[in-house]
């Protein structure tokens, strides 16, 4: 983590830069070849070829002594000869973020929490309520809250009112944390992998409604929750994190609520970390997560 | 643990008795007078009442000075008067054990292991195989095998063969060790509550064959393991033990058998022991786990 | 769970009774025989006998239809008889609780927010803090915060001022929810299996200062957090409740802060919740743990 | 993962390349070089600047289409210009493995189990006993048993014995598979880095000689077993993996005895796994494991 110690701290750049695209020889070299031509240096690095579909994955955490300018420039020739879709960011950069709740309000005060006392790299642009009790929480952090309430008829309404929100703030990621309705279809393609839900069980097992009813009646030992990109295909979507937690005969599903809860928020937290710290690529249903 | 002094420790039967019954005030007070009555001594004793099927259950570790016969006595009476169905029987005595395998020896391996080293409480009276490889992992540990090939023409000798070992052998508890293999609807009903399964994914996700290639292509984050009493229901009897281990992207769907084998068969082992010490009843489609 | 009907519900008592007393034969039953006396019935009970310390725990939940009196006159008896201490009480009533803070805010605003959304039982009569910081937190929650600094030359009167506090308002039980003071043997006699701290270690690793640092320099691979009762030798007290959570070389002193903040909340929580419940007690320097 | 389709798969070598350095910018391009050189292809490969130590670490699997020549070539020149050591070797090619034994035989059957069953990627050339026990399980898998009891009369002359055996069977790696018995410094130093103990505690927790009835005494609600490598310095020496299982009030000291097995065998098989695929690298006295 040396550097020409000629150039002025200040203006060294973290950057943090992902990158996938087919297989093939050359490209973790063409990649540090970037760096490299530019005097900079790899903090750190993680790449995965997936022998299923043949992707290619990159995750780099650099410095750039000259700024981003260079970097992307090397980056869109890669992108050209490697057929590669990439992005750079600023290390550690918040995410601007909406957070849709309903009424339940563990997911909101922990994410809020961490975003305020533990650096969890977003800035919630706003809270979006089809119910308002939530507000006061939002309040309490000092983020605005927005009542959209939705019915069946006023849906179309609440969705665009959404998009608009979305558009006029430059929101770059949509966190469900416990939002009891459904994205249109048109939503979910417009922001598509820049949804992140969490699903009150272990996916693929009870999916849909009262998942800890069904886990009850089923007699489960544990219990788990799932975070995951939106997609149209409801609890089908890209799996980011899944925890779980032990439950007995002597639980109840309020005691499973209560239980599920904590695997709930903490799921969440991580896969909103590691999207914002831009540890998550899709592979086709799947995903790839460079963890620490 | 005290006792009364003039009885000889030999004459000392440690028993563990089970109960279940629709709840009802004063069982407890009475299953607790049978061993007042005959100066005994409860060590340790778990009772649940479940408020959504109504059933009450008991399970008690005491000291008899009397031996077996009175407080099968005192037993009988409760039945009576509570409409109770119950067990007794020594502490610790290893419970007749058959072991069905077929090719995969993880878990076979493990029980065996267990059995002899560290005191799981079973009596591998024989283990049989579909397929002759694991012959010589019996061999080792000095339990016959037997070999009863499964095709769809011996299909109904085979399990004819085995109700002749389960009859003749006295066996109490027969363990599907990754036996690949269904049983039929008449072993099934024959052996309730008696027959344990370990199926490789964490129920009810993955049902049915290859799992670990089902998790894989859903690109779950977690793998698991269920064992279940086996009913004529596939993969849908009343569950004893379920356990999970991470995997990530870069685990192939062989790597997660192999991994998942882990888990496979230390979730087995455990359902067996909970099964051998008589920490589980029957709720149902539910089970009751006096874990300790 | 079925009572004489002729009994208006309304006059049920629930209650939860801890006992515990020299092993001995016949405890069961007598205490049992309290419940049967009045027509109550167990709802759920579990007892345990320790070889070691020849001691015999129990925890019964039951339903009283002559409510509280009338047992505790029976348990009156059976200490007398039993030598055994015991308490009853009404089965979830809330514990009148202080909870101790200093600066780290993520233990205070996890039990407030469990206290209100999802029962723990705890009713929190103030915050205490040496520090400011967190009265935001407590006036959001609507509970009353107390600024008591220490200092050195501060220290008596600050303790006197808490010991007011705990008699003025008949405090049950102090949580020091990572308050950064160590309680002088005075406060820790007085109130004796009543204050819960949370230790930012997997005790008896890493006591004392710093322990996250510790572990770092340590390169361990998993961190971790502990509950434990308070007695005048420091970070030795009864361990109520302990977990761990994942870390890895990439993961700085800074990182272990953040994911064992998790571990500590969660921790402490459970160890609250338990003794909220009567399912703690004391067994020497170690605890029994009646969890469901 | 394409490359050359001139190049006749089988003259593919996988290999895989370990290497640690001062931190410095040009690493990742330098190496990464090498390949490009050849026109290999990196199937994955992770790499870490610990801020810390200043030293950068780097994993790579790879292919060659020209063997391990040119690649070791390429590496010389880049340990000489970056101060670097490295290692390169076939990809899964079985570490030539030594296990002692005392008595207790867990650890090494699974070990033994993993070996031939699940692709743990070690050789055992023999097992190594300071009792015969244990030889019966070594001669079922096939393995050569050597019985080098330790008296201390005769420790100087066994460790000559367990020197003579490392040099003649060019033994990579010891594993000490619960063996009772402390090595000599001279072997430490001689094999460092190469010798992998289990200890029966969660480090550095319950150091030395009975570390369960040590937890017992302490009423832990937590067992672990650490895997470390061996210096000079006893428990002490670099963590490679921990984990740990949950206890109760009602786990006697042999229980726990019990439970702690199966994290031993557990971890033991993990760190050997990792260190075989050289996924295991020395950072001062901690480790950097770049696990899957």
């Amino acid at each position: 983590m040396e550097h020409d110690s000629t150039v002025p701290p200040s203006t060294i750049d973290k950057l943090v830069i992902t990158l996938s695209c087919p297989d093939q020889p050359g490209i973790v070299h063409a990649a540090s070849g970037i760096m490299s031509d530019i005097g900079g240096n790899i903090i750190q690095s993680q790449q995965f070829g997936d022998p299923d579909t043949g992707l290619f994955f990159m995750r780099m955490e650099a410095e750039s002594p000259v700024g981003r300018g260079p970097v992307e420039e090397g980056l869109t020739r890669i992108a050209d000869k490697f057929n590669a879709t990439w992005r750079v960011d600023q290390l550690g950069r918040p995410l601007r973020t909406v957070i849709m709740v309903s009424r339940e309000g563990h997911c909101l005060t922990d994410l809020l929490y961490r975003q305020r006392s533990q650096g969890l790299p977003i800035e919630v642009v706003a809270v979006v309520g089809n119910h308002p009790d939530l507000a006061p929480v939002a309040q309490f952090y000092g983020v605005p809250f927005l009542s959209i309430p939705v019915t069946k008829d006023s849906k179309v309404r609440a969705e665009a009112e959404l998009l608009d929100l979305i558009k006029s703030e430059q929101v770059e990621l949509v966190v469900l944390a416990r939002y009891m309705q459904i994205l249109s279809d048109s939503v979910c393609r417009e922001m598509a992998g820049r949804v992140i839900n969490i699903h009150h069980s272990f996916l693929p097992s009870f999916k849909g409604a009262r998942p800890y009813a069904q886990a009850h009646e089923r007699g489960v030992k544990l219990i788990g929750a799932t975070a995951h990109y939106v997609t149209a295909d409801l609890d089908e979507g890209p799996i980011i994190e899944q925890d779980v937690t032990r439950v007995t005969h002597a639980d109840s599903t309020r005691d499973m609520v209560e239980l599920g809860q904590d695997v709930e928020r903490r799921v969440l937290a991580q896969a909103v970390r590691w999207h914002a710290e831009r540890r998550v690529l899709m592979n086709g249903n799947r995903t790839v997560v460079f963890s620490r």
